[in-house]
């Protein structure tokens, strides 16, 4: 699938891979073409991906990518088919030749493709406000609404029966049906993901994007970050109160609600049916199963099984917190 | 009284709220005409109510209502001249013809009253940013200042010697004299009241508005949800920090203090002279007493009798708190 | 150097001086000018200067101020030179003189001087969206980015390479070079700095700006408040996520990184490297070391040492937190 939200300016040769990379180019054959870069289970052949982790052997063991960044340590669990490109940092490395493919993910820059609404093909299709900004190429379905001062920036999709607020600028997003976002929220910027380097880090690209499911709901004030190789989802009828940030690769399953000034870090999944209480805060690349409850206030640092209700920080069994805090 | 914000629907037939509940009206003298809805101790003859929990049972049993939406098993409760509704979700079905009553009150719409201040009454009255937008029937006293981008929908009131920041929107919201109101703030949205249901949650109506009263100042990002059946209200000369969430029917005494990023839930009552540390977190449906301070970052689960020092989570006395954490 | 964002209203005779504080003048020179107030450290001859606490008696006996507002307690810390004001409550009178030199620093109301940008010097020199004002005397460098319906007021200062977002608001503020600031932040406002007082409390002057140095992020959502009389300071390559609050007078030093929700009370000092976890907070007036971990979630509320990991609420030691809660 093409990606709409950001253009892969590639192929480039091997060889300027490895010059980006201040590798040696002797032992490769530098004049063939590296068409993309995905993770190890999407990339096919002709394309480069990395391999940073043990956790991820058995990806790396079946990749169908013909390039892979990675180390010495880890080499030798890639296919024969499969080229390694050994780098100090797979991470930063790989952060460098994501940013080559796709240059436009680095950065959030203001949309210059925007018109005011009045001036575009919506004119007569969407009920508007005062000041409404919309960018090339994005679709909006019927009988939707969009408050005054709201940007939808390039590409974006809006489903039928959609209401947007006002003050919210949406980007880097696909919104299904029945869908109400309110005001003053941010959808779709890149998410807090970089690499740490005395005086400059080194941001990570965000070629992920923002999915809100049917029948969702998004309070005001809140902030929804788009992924970085995957994307950040928002299942069917989730409900989110004000000022809740969700991050980058964040998947929450349908029927969850969450209330207001939640916090969900980075890459954690959430399953269906979720309750979630104010001000909780869960960690990244945590699992928390279906039909979970969680406290507010509490602290979630591990992962959840399915049916349970936790509070505290860390949170733990509800029942165990209560007797403990009697 | 008359509420400006949301207008009274009816009177309905009798038998057209059956209908809706898909109830059998054998029983019942349909003609009868209902003319509101409100609750237990404010509805009065000709006008519907609703009676879901045996804590109302002192109300129930003096309710001036002619009709209640009640379950079996509360339904004795009510005085002989009341007719009970009986259901079986009474929630749900008071929120089926509160929404018949006041179909505005369900969702948050932009106003598509508002004009550029410049072309409104207000043109000479008040001082004003640019691009600010008031909505029809809004009052403005003397000697008001309203920042750039500032929407200020139909109805709001506006006292003298008021303040209001730039990018705030506000709806459904009476605002006393000498408020200020800082930046980015979304005060008067409807509250997170509605009631799960798989694939389509159905939404509470929000009929209630949001009242500031005299000397308030509202820090910047902060949102103060208006109330379902009763206000939220801002205590004369109470001070709120930014990022605070206030949620609905929340009612704050006079003189408070609340730092920034607190978040209050719904329905809770505070007292007077209370003060609230940053990131404190406060539960619904609490009674908060005058003169209490919360520290920072509390948890609050339970009620808090007048005068009482508190930290922790669960919130404690604060000299115990301090002491099992040396 | 004179303070471009605060203009000082002075001299004042003393007499004036002492007439708004409600003292005889008998016992004083009261043609004496006074040029400005200052801190006791920064204060000049001729200028006023401030002391009310014996924490700071070695500022208090080396201090260079004419006057100093004090109490009977402490006035014999003052040199010979320095001549007492005494007062029963220094901060409060502190404040109203303050206000005197410097009535500008007490709210923040919108930005008159406001044009938009292609009205401005900047039309040829910026890249900017839509609805994007300046006021005067702003400077902008190479190379910037300005997203939609952003607001820069009057004489902020921005450096070259920057990237400011939409529906952002920058007032009283110097930010460097290769800074990023993203969208819907509220950087320079004052501080939630006042003096509580039943039925009108009493707002502290703050004078202080907000520097950004090279090569920050500022997420979206995010405030972050001027100081009082001292500066807040973001340290250069700092990352702040989304919805982060930087109260007044809080410095943070260079590559720390800072995740979603995280608040930091006032005159708080952050060291360098420092890396702080989602949802974090940290109570006013600490000292926060070099290389400090704190773990998302935390409440901070002592000092921590350099190279220290923290966990938990109250912070303590990572380990030992871990330990507890296994």
């Amino acid at each position: 699938m093409v990606n709409p939200f950001f253009k892969n300016n590639g192929p480039f040769k091997f060889s300027e891979i490895l010059n980006l990379l201040n590798l040696k180019s002797d032992q490769f054959d530098n004049d063939t073409n590296v068409i993309d870069i995905k993770d190890l289970q999407n990339a096919k052949s002709e394309e480069i991906t990395f391999f940073h982790s043990k956790k991820y052997n058995i990806a790396a063991n079946n990749t169908k990518a013909s390039f892979c960044i990675t180390n010495e340590n880890l080499k030798n669990e890639l296919p024969k088919e499969c080229t390694p490109v050994i780098v100090g940092n797979v991470l930063a490395s790989t952060s460098i030749i994501t940013a080559k493919f796709y240059p436009e993910s680095i950065h959030d820059n203001f949309d210059t493709t925007v018109y005011d609404i009045s001036k575009t093909e919506f004119n007569n299709k969407v009920k508007y406000g005062k000041n409404v900004l919309i960018g090339q190429n994005v679709s909006i379905g019927l009988n939707c609404l969009i408050g005054h001062n709201t940007i939808i920036e390039k590409n974006v999709s809006i489903g039928n029966n959609c209401i947007i607020g006002s003050n919210t600028i949406i980007r880097n997003c696909l919104i299904r049906n029945n869908v109400r976002i309110l005001d003053n929220c941010v959808i779709g910027k890149h998410g807090f993901g970089f690499f740490p380097a005395q005086n400059k880090n080194l941001r990570y690209p965000h070629m992920g994007i923002v999915i809100i499911e049917d029948d969702c709901e998004i309070g005001s004030g809140s902030t929804i970050d788009r992924g970085s190789m995957s994307n950040t989802i928002i299942g069917k009828n989730t409900y989110l109160d004000n000022q809740i940030h969700i991050a980058h690769n964040v998947r929450i399953g349908e029927n969850s609600i969450i209330a207001g000034q939640v916090g969900i870090a980075g890459s954690t999944i959430i399953g269906k049916n979720v309750k979630i209480g104010g001000q909780a805060g869960i960690s990244g690349h945590l699992k928390i199963g279906n039909n979970v409850e969680i406290a507010g206030g509490s602290g979630v640092i591990k992962d959840i099984p399915d049916n349970l209700k936790v509070m505290g920080y860390p949170a733990k069994n509800i029942r165990e917190f209560l007797k403990e805090n009697r």
